[in-house]
């Protein structure tokens, strides 16, 4: 078996044409720590929230999924007619008792004109960042005025990226944290120490609710769960709903959609994934893209409740996609994968294959 | 710019589960010249045929494509309910005049259990094969009896593939050349040398089709071209029809489809890319799977033309990744990538990050 990354010489030198620079899951968490995980968001943030003022320009489609007993594996294709870029990802809530991820990803963006990859990258820290950047950007512009106070319902791999955007982004000061496991709420309250977050544990739902303005859940159950019911939402709140993203599983009580004003990303892809799939087809929302675009108003009303029904879409992985390549220009951070044959005469592949014989 | 192949050893480890084999370009051509291309077209054959005899089982979906004025992005998926395969695929006519392939590719397996990929290759290489390796299965099934000639019209990328397919896996022992460049049909010519085949370059298509009984077309060109009149087409042929493969990309004149017996992969996605894009949405078709498993018959005269509209189908690649899976173990043509993050805690993902701080 040979060492990762280190190899004997090719037999053949790939031209440039053939190479795509990869960045490993060791080269992001360099990236990460070279950027800062804060500035890291915020400037994701920026990117997604630059890419939702484009959202007409964008190839838009559900993602592709194929589902089992056990989980699902999704395709997230999209373009902006320069650039094509798409996401890798399994959802396997059984996989964490297994010692698994729930959820891995990579991804991939290539250049329309040509067809060629240009970039592909580990996407499981990346989605984290990404999903974490868009809750915080939509909470931006939904949540109640001073909003300073959220509860993280869900204390598994997503909750100190989703507390850290929300600081970087919202100015949120104080987390209150619960989890059916309490070992998950002591792994997230410890890494959150020293982050100048005020973070509070808390043993039911209801009292890590308690002085909230924004509530996320983010539980991974390929069920129809009750994280919260329609009796813990208190008016004015805004809900940030991470967890239910896919049929059969959701985390709210179908009573508390009705009361709130509802917040998508891509209503085709929500209505089958999100917490609405619980509702008619024909249930009122507001895509969040108008709403950054200036052209539906958000939040109206302090007692209003908004919810955002996050399911994921694919021009949040585009964003990403586009902020990597544009971060690992001139750095180290990635290495050249030798991955599209380039025959030096277009139509002479089979030329190629033939002069690679060994001697 | 780190050399290819060669880096500084990362500042993390990474387990096991993080790491993904990733099968180069240049260590599929090493696979290909261990195996002989002979061999392995063969074995992708076999690989074929029996996932088309298990065609039910698979998840199918007619390929995500993302189309622009030059080409055309797809993604192929599908799942036999243990492995989920996909390709990533360009197709750019114009990108030959460019200095860059039409057509290039990657794929990836994963297990359906865990959703964690598996495998990663190079797949521009292997398309060639696997499509030169379904087109020959096809025409053993279909070819009149004894077929020993093929006309070859388009004389490019697939060409020397689709035609030592045919030697290898129906016998065919003469290959009749054309194309509108010379230059191309030389470059075939060249590499067929010393293949046993013996080849004949050919001034106009219908002096190559004289006395061929399989006629397979291979050209690139985003339009409704006619590379083969109804006219050309004489009773008995089969015809491969390879090169029309997306909407507006057709080779076949309309009436030597109403003239022909035509066998395809997925109606689907065949109705929307192959030649029958040219006819009525409810055009008589026999799907291949079911010739394969003998449920349906293939060519039942002589004098009937069979004509397979081949526009390439997910079942094909997964049918390659898997052969590339099985053919890699236990050998040193691949390298293992970190691309999947992988906490000791899988919802410790945050501490995996921030236990990777420079010092």
């Amino acid at each position: 078996m040979n060492a990762p990354f280190v190899k004997d010489l090719p037999m053949t030198q790939p031209s440039d044409k053939a190479l795509v620079p990869f960045v490993s899951v060791d080269n992001m968490m360099r990236l990460v720590h070279h950027v800062g995980i804060e500035q890291m968001l915020r400037d994701l943030s920026d990117y997604i929230e630059t890419d939702f003022k484009r959202w007409e320009l964008f190839d838009k489609t559900p993602r592709v999924a194929s589902h089992s007993d056990v989980g699902v594996i999704e395709l997230m294709p999209t373009s902006d007619g320069e650039a094509y870029g798409f996401k890798y990802v399994n959802g396997h809530p059984k996989n964490t008792a297994e010692g698994l991820q729930t959820v891995t990803a990579f991804g991939l963006l290539a250049d329309v004109y040509t067809g060629y990859p240009v970039l592909l990258t580990e996407m499981t820290i990346l989605t984290a960042l990404r999903t974490a950047a868009t809750s915080a950007m939509v909470a931006k512009h939904l949540a109640p005025k001073g909003a300073d106070t959220m509860a993280m319902i869900g204390n598994g791999a997503q909750s100190e990226f989703q507390s850290l955007a929300m600081k970087a982004i919202c100015g949120v000061t104080t987390i209150r944290l619960y989890d059916q496991d309490p070992n998950a709420t002591a792994k997230c309250a410890r890494n959150l120490a020293g982050t100048g977050l005020t973070v509070i544990p808390c043993k039911t739902p209801e009292e890590a609710i308690q002085g909230a303005q924004i509530l996320t859940t983010c539980t991974a159950d390929k069920q129809y769960a009750t994280i919260l019911t329609d009796n813990m939402v208190g008016s004015g709140v805004h809900i940030n709903a991470i967890g239910g993203d896919c049929p059969g599983k959701t985390e709210l009580a179908p009573g508390i959609l009705n009361r709130s004003d509802v917040f998508v990303e891509y209503p085709p892809q929500t209505r089958i994934e999100g917490e609405i799939q619980q509702m008619p087809k024909d249930f009122a929302v507001t895509e969040m893209w108008q709403v950054i675009t200036g052209q539906t108003p958000g939040r109206t009303d302090d007692r209003q409740i908004t919810l955002f029904d996050s399911v994921g879409f694919a021009i949040e992985d585009f964003s990403a996609l586009r902020y990597i390549r544009d971060q690992i220009r001139g750095t180290d951070y990635f290495f050249e994968l030798d991955m599209l044959a380039d025959p030096d005469d277009p139509r002479d592949l089979f030329g190629m294959v033939q002069r690679a014989a060994p001697a």
